[in-house]
């Protein structure tokens, strides 16, 4: 299995965040990424493969041009407007508001373009989020070209990120751009099954009205979780998308079991869609120990999960998005693909 | 003219208030009614009369029940949920997120509540927004009772709230309480004119498809200021409300001359429209020491203000709205009722 991972991908260096109204430590960080390479690096099935840089346009099928300059120059915006720091937005389009004018004003931009304001932005992110989109479309060409899997490992992450936001410590929505990848070089239809513990609204959005990528995400109930909005059961795709969305929200304290009753049920409508391709959201923050999350999956769950992954007989496409149990991360991370590899 | 003002609206006491990424000293204060409430006890023709509570019926005409219920039992989900400090809010329903079903966990609702991360909530906000949209109903009572003039000394202040969101500093729109209540109790038509500094967006959204009230609003073009999302010259209303919403968005730095111009163009479609009664949303922030606006008119500029609004011809009601420049608060806003009362 090819491992892809750009070292610019580490730029993004966000020393806090903003969390219940205070200025905290931030836990998207880059030690997050060399956790999991380091524990990939030690599994023998796994070689790291040198990532190419195939462009800014495959972000730009999934992305709006307007956004994807924002983030590129959000760091000279900052430094003109002689700010400090970290950007964070504080105010949004909410209800009422109108979404199409872009304010010339930085802190309207950032709020324009964002749904969080716990996401530090800086004048590295633009970097770190194209090279983690890169990763992911050089894992989607692994495929394209034969293997039958590969893992990405994507940091920043980007499962909450849409067409024109970020939020939730996303940027570039990875797993959405591997998926356009795919389809734009020739697969009828590709499957993305988002299993971190939060649900991706992002990916979600983008693909809602389509009929040719499908998106389930299993995490827990947005009434008791962020991103708290959207990742309802009765989400199932609007005009061609309809039936192609499948929410499956599960009650905080969930465990192993139904947490494995619910990925097979996941895999049995991937089965039934037949995608040329399967992408698989891998955040690993449903284990018990992560500290902004709440299912109890243990460390001895982890092979299980990979070994259903295998059994779904696709080629996958592994993409990293969440998990912030920092010194467990690779251990978690690697017990699945070892899994997957090895089952 | 009458004054009204309820000493509960003085116990909403916020702290901080979140600005740049960064906690700082709130801006928003009880020392803001108290320097209004001392510079207009000083004026001769100025009476304060006693605050009736007329209840939170009409509270309810302009807000939804389930928002008002979250302020009133905001405090007790705070301390339920063992957190310390002011609310704050930081993830919001943006575009692509679902508004129709309010999330149980306490930052879902936060953010489902607002469209802004920079507004303190405290288990003592509610009481203070209750007394002052009562004092803005008895203002508009004394109106219903004969008097051509009334004021009401709002604060908190109300015209960046909406039907079910806070933000701005706002929970309660104070102005469009009285509006509705001048209706309820049989004004055909009422204008509300809003002279604030910022977009009156909470009072356009709540009135925009209707005919029976007319919204104005002079402004900092939002491009450039703080909503950044409204307030547009291209709102005019919708359905029924098409052509009763006025936007005058100004450029920053604007001066008296050119403010002097657009407030007389406002009363010109006031007095087209012919209300039965005129409030107008009060504002003093266009001032040129204000700490957080950029308009440039001085003391000496504010008289003429009262003159023009007294020349409308109108039952008036002032509503009090913003104005940050705690020291010269209070004799700017005396100086416009002096204008108003003696010209
Ligand atoms: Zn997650
Ligand atoms: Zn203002």
């Amino acid at each position: 299995m090819k491992l892809f991972f750009s070292p610019d991908q580490l730029a993004h260096n966000p020393q806090k965040e903003i969390s219940d109204g205070k200025l905290v430590d931030a836990v998207e960080i880059p030690q997050r990424a060399e956790m999991v390479l380091n524990a990939l690096r030690a599994l023998p099935d796994l070689c790291e493969a040198p990532v190419q840089d195939l462009g800014r346009e495959p972000i730009e099928r999934v992305h709006d041009k307007g956004y994807i300059q924002f983030l590129e120059d959000f760091g000279s915006l900052w430094a003109a407007a002689g700010r400090e720091g970290e950007g964070f937005p504080f105010v949004w389009p909410g209800r009422d508001f109108r979404t199409d004018k872009v304010p010339n004003h930085l802190d309207g931009k950032l709020g324009h373009y964002s749904f969080d304001a716990g996401t530090p932005l800086t004048d590295k992110t633009y970097g770190a989020a194209y090279a983690s989109a890169q990763s992911a479309l050089n894992g989607a060409d692994a495929l394209l070209n034969g293997d039958q899997h590969a893992f990405a490992l994507c940091r920043p992450p980007g499962h909450h990120a849409g067409k024109d936001y970020y939020g939730g410590y996303c940027f570039f929505n990875n797993a959405a751009i591997a998926a356009q990848y795919l389809r734009d070089q020739g697969a009828e239809r590709v499957s993305i099954f988002d299993i971190d513990y939060h649900h991706g609204n992002g990916t979600q959005a983008i693909f809602y009205e389509r009929a040719d990528v499908q998106f389930l995400s299993m995490h827990a109930d947005p009434l008791d979780e962020y991103p708290y909005f959207l990742g309802h059961a009765d989400e199932r795709g609007m005009g061609e998308g309809t039936g192609h969305n499948f929410n499956y929200p599960l009650p905080l304290g969930t465990a192993a079991p139904e947490f494995m009753t619910t990925l097979n049920q996941g895999l049995d409508e991937v089965a039934r869609y037949d995608p040329d391709y399967l992408i698989i959201s891998l955040g690993v923050d449903f284990f018990e120990g992560d500290p902004i999350s709440q299912f109890k999956l243990t460390h001895t769950d982890m092979p299980a999960i990979g070994t259903a992954l295998r059994q779904a007989g696709k080629p996958i496409l592994f993409v990293m998005e969440g998990g912030y149990a920092v010194g467990d991360l690779g251990r978690n991370v690697a017990s699945i693909i070892d899994g997957y590899l090895n089952n």
